[in-house]
């Protein structure tokens, strides 16, 4: 499933690595670093690696709880969270769901409408097309204190209880950490159904926990068959390094990175995956773009989000001219779900006509390989990841997958992947622009450099 | 509306600049490639400048003739383009009409559906939502050969006139090259209305063309507001340099990747404005990714899109900590349309009540501030562009005003900002792989590179 001829000195030269004995070389310290992760998530008192564990599903049955009693009863969901708590559940969804369900005549799950800015504008406009009899709110905030969500909650709970007086208690679902936090008591003492954000699990590696599985279930998405997916990632990252398609894949993104490619392009060829890519941009971003333990050195590359084919009609021509400074990473589906074919509709048209009768998935694989190999002429690196088909096991085994590629290359620049010391700053100077209690002297510190909205 | 505080030296030291005796030294310069673009458009026999002759607004009666006729007529409007023949269009829609238009029980104009990929599960699905009787299609595409939006009319005709016989003609618009190509002779046969893309405009630089103003038009936009806006843009860009916002941040962006630093983030804080980051990636990446004129030089930042304040939970972590590698440019809203204030919903939490009765929008831009001030804080450069409010005029300007930006760009890389030879090779490899007559040649390689689908 992985391609790695794009990487390959045999195709690119000098621009390229020779994989075999880079492979070799590098298997001890790429099974070293796999080993260390899942010894310390085997250890069980790691702060952070509490995602691994997700695929085994230990929330499953609350959430299907939730979201079979939510059926029939709910037309619509409206997700509150933001990044980690956004991302994930988005991906699920648009790729899983009837690419136009939210206009289908007849639906069969609700519609899941995610909030994850704190655009005015958006949520009143939201909230406007909705009937709040048929509507659950999903707040999700580990710590209860991200502002963009409670301010969102604060807009829901105000709508819902307006319109429903105290039942609107019956239609929201806090999920949060089982204990501290702000949100927990509080859904507590309102009487809100609630679920669990492991406290080691992050936001970002939270899309198997019910962060992500609720909205997913709610969706009316198969969500025992996206962990059996992850499930299966964990298999493939047990292998040798020789037939260990994660470790091959931190090492290719490691090696060009240390060679001063700082751009880390994901670009699968999928409409129904262009969330895939934010969510992997979250994961890649927010997980390596660290101080280096020891000498602090600032590391991480930055992800670009793209979706194929359209970005080759904005994008490529950059990658192919512009500077080699890049490596993307192409993900390829082999079978679409209908199996539609272009019509013959303009027989007589001869630059039209040797598209009639193909499926439209060989147009759009044929544009995949042609890029691939364009890219590869112009010294830019790439590999491609192939999936069987768009749909719960395969995507859930991707996700995992690319989580634990992740976890590999944090490893491998020796820095924490899973913490985030770096919006705490921005946080705290929005508290104190907005004249939270207790950052006084933040906003003195402001108002002196002249900062202001 | 130009903020340029956050990449001064006296912010951010030795990673900023010293703004005011940069603009002076390279006053001239900037002032000299403002005037040869401008000379080269007077000329009126260059071959790439035609979009800046759009603000004047030559095709708007036949944009609103064709609007007028199809009001009450169609319920919705497929838009078949891909790249600078769907990223405008879907911007301005996005931007300017009702957040959820597609949700809304009553509707005053058509929904737009943009179809910018070869995803025939995306496009059979939203055929199937649609009811063909109460559906315009616009094929958009200047030469009438751009495989994916061709494939696409092939589905949309075969549909239209499955269901309606010879009647399908009076539901299409092709928007095309006036007299080359092989779109518009098929048009006329066919008898469908058309639209031009006159010859000297290129896509990306389209969107005051017909290309992005008839879906505008269709989806109720105020299209002569758009063009007020883009023509104030024209007078911006005529002043001197110390009091041109144009010039002003063509150098920044200039001196910052004459630094080395090869990455631009766009990141408009506004869930309404997500696309025109879209929008600005084709633009600047397609238009500067270059070989330079003379030593052939491979040049060109790489764009990436975010959206404030999403993607501080996802990119502001590495942003903050990462490398020294990013230029941001934040835009700014100073107005919401709706004036939402947050509902003080949980009065005896003081972590949520101090957000209590404040108007979103005031948040929305605290956490601008804040965001900018910690990036300068760790040495990110970022500019912040102010607009007072999402509407069709003040969208106009910034997109002209960055569509000007971007051309002196061009100018001070000495490269041709408004071809794209990079991506030919692509489409030939494409053609081969398809089996398209004429590519023998072509396919044979690809097979003994053992390359195929």
């Amino acid at each position: 499933m992985l391609d790695l001829r794009n990487v390959d000195r045999a195709r690119l030269g000098n621009d390229g690595l020779d994989f075999a004995s880079e492979l070799n070389a590098h298997a001890a310290k790429l099974e070293a670093a796999r080993d260390a992760v899942q010894a310390r998530f085997a250890s069980g008192t790691d702060a952070y690696l509490g995602w691994m564990a997700l695929p085994q599903g230990d929330v499953l049955p609350e959430v299907l709880r939730i979201a079979e009693r939510a059926q029939g009863r709910f037309d619509d969901v409206v997700v509150l969270g933001i990044g980690g708590s956004s991302l994930g559940g988005l991906t699920l969804v648009t790729a899983l769901q009837h690419p136009y369900f939210n206009l289908l005549g007849r639906r069969s799950a609700a519609r899941v409408h995610f909030v994850d800015n704190v655009d005015g504008d958006v949520i009143t406009g939201l909230l406007e097309v909705l009937d709040p009899r048929r509507t659950l709110v999903n707040v999700i905030s580990k710590s209860g204190t991200t502002t963009e969500t409670m301010a969102a909650y604060l807009s829901c709970k105000a709508w819902l209880s307006g319109a429903l007086g105290a039942d609107y208690k019956d239609h929201i679902v806090a999920t949060t950490d089982p204990e501290k936090g702000i949100l927990r008591p509080l859904a507590q003492r309102e009487g809100y159904e609630t679920l669990p954000v492991p406290p080691t699990v992050g936001g970002r590696f939270s899309v198997f926990s019910a962060v992500g599985l609720l909205p997913a279930a709610l969706g009316g998405i198969d969500v025992r068959a996206l962990l059996n997916g992850a499930k299966r990632a964990h298999d493939v990252f047990a292998a040798p390094a020789s037939d260990n398609d994660v470790l091959k894949l931190a090492l290719v993104n490691h090696l060009f990175a240390e060679r001063g490619r700082n751009i880390n392009v994901f670009m699968p060829y999928s409409t129904r995956l262009r969330f895939l890519s934010d969510w992997f941009a979250q994961l890649w971003a927010e997980s390596l773009g660290k101080h280096r333990r020891g000498d602090g050195e600032r590391v991480g590359t930055t992800p670009v989000k793209a979706v194929g084919t359209t970005d080759q009609h904005s994008q490529v021509q950059l990658y192919r001219e512009g500077p080699k400074d890049k490596i993307v990473t192409l993900v390829k589906v082999e079978q679409a779900d209908r199996a539609a074919t272009i019509p013959n509709a303009e027989p007589n048209e001869p630059e039209m006509s040797y598209l009639g009768h193909k499926p439209y998935q060989t147009l759009m694989n044929a544009e995949l390989v042609a890029t691939a190999h364009a890219l590869a002429e112009a010294g830019q690196p790439n590999v491609t990841l192939t999936l069987p088909r768009v749909d719960a096991e395969n995507l859930g085994f991707l996700m995992q997958l690319l989580m634990l590629q992740t976890a590999v290359n944090g490893e491998l620049l020796n820095i924490n992947a899973f913490d985030q010391p770096g919006v705490e700053l921005g946080k705290v100077l929005t508290y104190a622009l907005m004249g939270r209690p207790g950052f006084d002297e933040r906003r003195e510190e402001l108002q002196k450099a002249g900062v202001e909205i």
